[in-house]
């Protein structure tokens, strides 16, 4: 929660900043991830996360400056995307696609990476921030380091194939909740989206060409 | 555009109303669905509905009561279901899933139609009503039509699963706008995602039960 580049100690010591600072900041970011979870960008205000937080809205302003800024720092993703990757690729290749979506299910059920995921679903459906946060994240994220690392053709092209059925699953499950999907073991998913995952990631696509 | 039950000649008659009554609640209705398109249902007021229609809020008010009433006429799709699947039955079975989604971005191409799909989604990100307008579509709409006409068993699940890939597509191309998949040429689209697709419909998915 220090700056980068400060020292802790030096910031702590006889100039420091107020006690509670810290916490400050962090209850925000938290008030402000589950109302953008809960009602997307444009439902969230300023206000509404003040409020949540239990500040003054002025110290969300002086903290980080507009929405949008407060918006992109609370959907920063604290996952490792090459490690979790990492994950996927030791077993079976034949069953890489299931392990793909067991991941993607397992980070999603927590409940603060849920937050997150939703957060930047809802919002990219009406803001171009978010969008563009979403779009990065499909085109660059954790599919290209995995397509990248089964080392096929077409590596961009597979990701986002990935990307379209793994965000389409996120909206059925999480934000329209339609049923069985809805309610369905991750384990039961796993085994009936892997396939589809499958041949994105190594099925032949020549048909693109 | 006359209300239920009564007949249009009495009220066209000497009580009848005033001209251009029709082209107004129109005009309100291609109003909405372009707004609700670009902004979902959060994004979208009546007051701004009012001033693309060129007409005054209390007159959307009139017809339409509150902006949910609004949004649940003016999204309502036109199109039948059923004669749509009967257009994508014939031809080779293993080739099904190809053919229903070229159907699905032919019907998204047209400006018409993709203004209501993304007024639907966008809307259903952050809107209660709107997300079970699009439960309802997934669970219950063309994709059951389809999986029942094929008569394999779980035509719901198989319906269901359709829409996660169906839905996502949707958000990766229109929504998100996420390359190579928003510039991609339908019938290429087709092929890669046709197969996805044909495995939700027909494939073995013994591993639910």
């Amino acid at each position: 929660m220090t700056r980068a580049g400060t020292p802790p100690a030096a910031r702590r010591g006889r100039t420091g900043r107020r006690p509670g600072d810290g916490d400050t900041r962090g209850r925000i970011l938290g008030a402000a991830r589950l109302l953008f979870a809960e009602r997307g960008f444009d439902g969230a205000t300023i206000r509404g996360v003040a409020a949540a937080a239990g500040v003054d809205p002025a110290l969300v302003h002086h903290y980080f400056g507009s929405k949008q800024r407060l918006f992109v720092t609370a959907m920063e993703i604290p996952v490792d995307f090459d490690a979790a990757v990492a994950t996927v690729l030791p077993g079976p290749p034949e069953e890489l696609g299931e392990r793909l979506v067991r991941l993607v299910l397992r980070l999603w059920e927590a409940p603060s990476m849920r937050g997150l995921m939703l957060g930047l679903v809802r919002s990219a459906a009406s803001d171009e921030t978010a969008a563009e946060m979403l779009r990065q994240l499909l085109a660059e994220g954790p599919f290209l380091a995995l397509t990248r690392a089964i080392d096929r053709p077409d590596a961009a092209l597979r990701a986002t194939l990935v990307g379209t059925q793994v965000v389409g699953l996120a909206m059925a499950r999480y934000v329209v909740r339609v049923e069985p999907i809805a309610s369905a073991d991750p384990e039961v998913l796993a085994r009936m989206i892997g396939p589809a995952i499958q041949g994105y990631l190594v099925g032949d696509l020549a048909a693109f060409a």
